[in-house]
């Protein structure tokens, strides 16, 4: 296992960093395909940014905004068809971790034909169209990633396409655009990159330089956990939940995620419960599972936030996360069986058994 | 400006990781050019790691081991014209900022047409072979940089060539190969690397990302000055400052850095004082003028090192610069002469005078 740092993507940040890098957009080619979801980029002002820039540098864009959280594989080649029809050069996604995920596999799939029993199979040529990704939310990490997780009806969970031809080019980091998220997306974001940056520390490719950079995200998140209690976030804390989380990224695309993950997918899938909440749900008593093989590692993390134990780490996450969804025994056994072929259950430095996983799931959610 | 996190280079590391990576190796042609120092790289093994790799892949190579400390304008012309007349198809640097910052130059000059007035505009196309660096000292972090730092005899001063076509594709850390680093040296470049990490985080071009990232870099050289002090370094903490110091070069890939190094250049020219040292030497009073227009970032530095004043700083690097050289007003006054032009002393948060830069200099050496 090669043990590696590979960040390719060039990272443009502060406020207004669209619309003063104009030649950014410029050098992609004449066409753009805006990738994004629903209403938010038109609500936060990214999508007027990032069109005013196309407009001025005289570059046309489609729009595709038909993204849902949670995309689909259906969406996705719905999309990579409207790319072709569009003949377009380059591609922008704006949004959250949907529209970002999406708008890599709508590149993949736009430029290779690639039949639907093999999109997961990780081998693809080197056609891919230049990418420009702008984050409206702080937790994904998918503008440095070369991940796109897609939901597939067909298995009944999410599953992911990772190729480093995926990475996209630029990604532009400004904390304007998240002012106004509400609540439930800043925490939950604010807990999928906390827990890009454990599970990264955890993975059996974690190493001295993605440890480094997790650690700093761990730090940076941790600084936010009163105004995330209080709901009461300055500009500069958006900043640095935005800051956190592509570092967190930077770590998970060299790391891979955990059994945190896999086991999240189903809570995802079947009680449709929010990604990073999801996460979130999972992740102390994943951590008191680790602790009990490799204590040196999760006191390292505790470390980061000023904790030394894993219970006031649970405390914390209590408090985030409010009242907890409930499983029954039979959704516990399911989800087990779901989780326990995912590639990431066996990429943590201590790997859980499928009784682990069972017990993961019991004292969290049972 | 654009504040920006760009590192393109692909960072492999642990023990072996040249051995255990023979295709990365293998990908990049048929004949390698290995540019290298007179003798380190055959004694610490790093260059017959590298050998037996290309001889088991069946590539060739030619070996250009002229390069001296502080290489010449002279010595990288020479370097290309060996490398034009060996038909290489890619560069390995082995050895400390000297050979790996020859070989950007080497490389460059091998594939473009650039006369020696014209050889530190800033314009170059965009021909240059791949490039693999191991680095066997742990400071220049020239491995993850777009620098090539020359002295140039006409102009009595160390200049750089600075091009993101220089970036090398892969870095191999691996700190097997500095087990033997004499204490001077280890001292030297891990002040060298402390160094870019603070002027890093100084400089105007800082942001959140490299911020983190310098951060981490300081903490870890921290964690290691008691055994620097005794000189009993285990393998643990050269690893340490390996990886902080490939840290502190994807700073000040970004950033680039500051007065401290404009300043040094003399001090390496005439007094032929260590780079590492050179900058070491004026740290201190630099951090102290700094703390005058901004305590702020002053104080986030020493909280990284477990201190609260410069004086704490000041008396550490007295510790481990031992007895200092001593300079005339006379060499006082020309070396700011020199230093004031220079482009990174405009690249810090506050800007030294010529007053300020005489006094810095008094102070650390008068």
């Amino acid at each position: 296992m090669v043990k590696q740092y590979f960040m390719p993507t060039r990272v443009i940040l502060g406020e207004d960093s669209v619309k003063n890098n104009p030649s950014v957009f410029s050098e992609m080619g004449k066409k753009a395909l805006i990738v994004t979801g629903r209403s938010s980029a038109k609500k936060n002002g990214s999508l007027d940014d990032v069109t005013e820039v196309l407009s001025k540098n005289g570059q046309e864009w489609s729009v595709f905004d038909r993204v849902m959280a949670n995309p689909s594989v259906e969406c996705v080649y719905e999309g990579a068809s409207f790319a072709r029809s569009e003949k377009v050069d380059f591609v922008i996604a704006i949004g959250g971790g949907s529209p970002m995920d999406a708008a890599k596999a709508i590149n993949l799939l736009a430029c290779q034909d690639i039949p639907r029993d093999r999109l997961f199979s990780g081998n693809y040529g080197a056609e891919i169209l230049p990418m420009i990704f702008v984050p409206t939310t702080a937790g994904t990490g998918s503008e440095v990633t070369p991940y796109s997780i897609l939901t597939d009806h067909g298995e009944e969970t999410k599953i992911s396409i990772a190729s480093p031809i995926l990475f996209p080019k630029v990604a532009f980091l400004d904390a304007k655009y998240m002012d106004n998220l509400p609540r439930d997306i800043t925490v939950n974001t604010a807990i999928d990159a906390l827990s890009h940056a454990v599970e990264g520390m955890l993975s059996v490719r974690a190493n001295p330089m993605t440890d480094a950079i997790a650690s700093e995200s761990i730090r940076m998140i941790s600084s936010c956990f009163d105004a995330l209690k209080k709901f009461q976030l300055t500009r500069n804390d958006r900043g640095k939940l935005l800051y956190a989380s592509t570092l967190a990224g930077m770590v998970i695309a060299n790391t891979g995620t955990t059994a945190v993950h896999s086991m999240g997918y189903s809570l995802t899938y079947y009680k449709d419960i929010d990604h990073g909440r999801a996460n979130g749900l999972l992740l102390a008593e994943f951590l008191k599972f680790i602790e009990r093989h490799r204590p040196d590692k999760v006191e390292q993390i505790l470390a980061c936030m000023g904790m030394k134990k894993t219970d006031e780490f649970k405390d914390l996450f209590d408090e985030l996360l409010g009242e907890k969804e409930r499983l029954t025994l039979d959704e516990i056994n399911m989800y087990t069986e779901k989780a326990m072929p995912k590639k990431n259950i066996r990429n943590s430095i201590a790997v859980p058994g499928k009784e682990d996983v069972l017990n993961i799931y019991k004292a969290s959610l049972g």
